[in-house]
């Protein structure tokens, strides 16, 4: 079938058409469909059978424009080929935590999968005051499998070169270029300053050489360093969770790129949610201490487990043959550089996390837990926290030891009087 | 044509059928045909029209197999395809250094190019004690201009990502990951140990984990840092010399990789041949310090070099336009990011060279500067000398501000007494 915009009229007969989808209903005569994506990107559909709600998915179809003028039509097709790839190679290393594939195709631009009907969208819920007691255990192992087996320390090195030629995504890598690593920091049009913010808190990031030459090494990295298929935009929109499940969603910008962009977005968006949980739990009447108790453990277990899971991955896969170092002649060598490694990693992801703040916060796409904060004094407040924060890890990333460091510096922004 | 091996007896008749060959000669029924290649990997012919010395060209041929057992015919004649665009690539930034191509063909596996009748391999000429004034002015400028011009410091992100896929190699950067980061460190039965190298010289560095886990992160950089195109081979038998000109040839390693990979293996071979030099002056009845006040003022003014000329062809592009950090508002990010870069570049050309350094004194491969030192205990001083600066350029190399401490690095391995 040649592509056309799907509508909710006209899916029930495209579902016939495909066997693999045909039969996940019992009457594709009484189907309720709702379209419910936003329209400027990609269509979503949501399908079920009326009365028997286990027979349903979701359908999202990548619609054949971009608001971005001067995009065209075949890399915008192209989108939806990286997700569907994406979406395969993530479920196949972790398929507790990505949805299955139902049916994809290119020439259709679209992706049917299951559908996560009792979950809600993780940055709602923390906005909402909730805790996931699970959370940092799924994130944590999504974030190890698939940075793990995608990468050089378990794949041949054909096979890794050949996945990397694969994963290119020239088009979405270059959003994140401009609206991650350069205009939030050089005063472009396409930023959107918060109203109550300082001019003295844009300009502390914009004209410090120091800072902006720490931005650039991140953006470099982020050009040049095939590490590991990556999700390539995991904040907490990206995940869909419950009491007992979470979710990892929308791979669109997945690519080969460092390792650490993937845990410092999620760092970053979590330590986000953590600043905007104090006015947040006090306008709701609740000590925020609790929520950001919970929510700090949960940063800090994210981390701390990602690296117990990956370098768990790494010793197993060690056991079984010749690791990344040829053999360990003193027995000692290979887990010296394991330790380097996440030391490394570590620093880069501490980096990276840091641009993803300070573009949250001056740049053009924000997280709704800040820039929803009500009160302008509360929202200002945490603005100018995070921008502190991240000035703070990026500057200091490769000395920060461990994530206690990360508590100090949140202690440190939160203590200290700032007016910018 | 389909693939044949050529001959000297067929020769004549295949440059008859290419128009860019035949036209090169006078008469192709009076052709010196010499093969000179080592039969081996590719055969070598020198073509040169009887009584006109001018009318000169070389070709060289890819032999359908490798010595190593398993390679595939099809990898195999990709090897010359590699070669040639390389040869184009580095020749189009720099033709003064690189020989010109003038007829190539993909199902012949063979290119025809430049004769370099008048010049010696470098290797030759340091190990003959020969002094070449402008080396050092022409290695910088290959280097600077083949390395910038190939990242993404002057390319836009998308040709950048297409020259690194076109620009995969995975059977030779294969070799490399071998024979240059894995086997001299493991006790591989590849290793070719040197007949006087003490035992604990070699286990001193195959039994060091710290020394072990430098190692690995260089081979992970060269795995993963996709940052310009690389010649990936970079040694003095690859250069062409006399007084006036330098040619850089074979470049079949090419890839994209981590910018220190060439800068390194190049430092890496002027300071094994500073090393060898002591020896080789004294016994041909010199004083080695003048020539090695040379060689080292060379190994230095190649690196210096090197950063001035980058650094200028970096300053000239950001003049033009947006440079790679965006606009900078303060004046001075724009240097701080280049400061930082070039002290990472350092680290990583002193860390590369190390390990190139290690796997010619342990590795299979040798270089004939040391290998060829006559009397055995002169040789393996400088073999465990070579051991010695390689290990304290790579665990130091983030430490070493400039050449100056490569140069106290040499005073120190050389006032040492070195036993192992």
């Amino acid at each position: 079938m040649s592509y056309q915009a799907l509508s909710a009229a006209s899916l029930p007969a495209y579902l016939a058409s495909v066997p693999a989808l045909r039969e996940r209903f019992s009457d594709l005569g009484d189907l309720e469909v709702a379209e419910v994506g936003d329209g400027n990107l990609n269509l979503v559909f949501l399908v079920t059978q009326r009365g028997r709600p286990e027979q349903t998915l979701v359908l999202k179809q990548a619609l054949p424009y971009l608001r971005c003028v001067g995009e065209s039509w075949p890399l915008t097709r192209h989108r939806m080929d990286i997700e569907v790839r994406a979406l395969q190679v993530f479920g196949a290393l972790c398929p507790q935590h990505v949805p299955e594939v139902f049916h994809a195709s290119s020439e259709m631009s679209l992706v049917a999968m299951r559908r996560l009907g009792e979950h809600i969208v993780l940055r709602h819920g923390l906005i909402a005051g909730t805790v996931y007691p699970k959370l940092a255990d799924h994130l944590s192992t999504y974030l190890a499998r698939t940075l793990f087996f995608t990468s050089d320390l378990h794949l041949p090195p054909e096979a890794k070169k050949q996945a990397v030629a694969a994963a290119a995504n020239t088009e979405l890598c270059k959003i994140t270029e401009d609206l991650v690593f350069t205009h939030p920091y050089d005063d472009s049009p396409s930023n959107a300053y918060p109203p109550g913010l300082p001019r003295a808190a844009i300009e502390r990031i914009q004209r410090n050489a120091g800072l902006r030459a720490a931005v650039a090494e991140m953006k470099y990295l982020f050009m040049t360093a095939a590490e590991a298929r990556l999700h390539g935009d995991l904040h907490t929109g990206s995940v869909m969770v419950n009491g007992d499940e979470t979710w990892v969603i929308d791979p669109e910008f997945s690519f080969y790129g460092p390792m650490g962009f993937d845990t410092g977005a999620m760092l970053a968006n979590l330590l986000m949610a953590w600043l905007a949980a104090e006015p947040r739990q006090r306008a709701a009447g609740n000590d925020p201490a609790t929520y950001q108790a919970w929510l700090l453990d949960t940063v800090c277990a994210v981390w701390e487990g990602f690296e117990a899971k990956f370098l768990a991955l790494w010793r197993a896969q060690e056991a079984q043959g010749q690791g990344f170092i040829g053999k360990d002649l003193d027995g000692d060598s290979a887990e010296a550089f394991r330790a380097a490694f996440m030391r490394r990693l570590f620093a880069d992801t501490l980096g990276f996390a840091a641009c993803k703040i300070m573009r949250r916060i001056v740049g053009l796409a924000k997280v709704a837990d800040i820039a929803g904060i009500a009160d302008e004094a509360a929202r200002t407040q945490a603005e100018v926290r995070a921008l502190r924060l991240a000035e703070h890890l990026l500057l200091n990333r490769r000395d920060i030891a461990s994530m206690d460091g990360v508590r100090a510096a949140l202690r440190g922004v939160c203590s200290a009087s700032l007016s910018s």
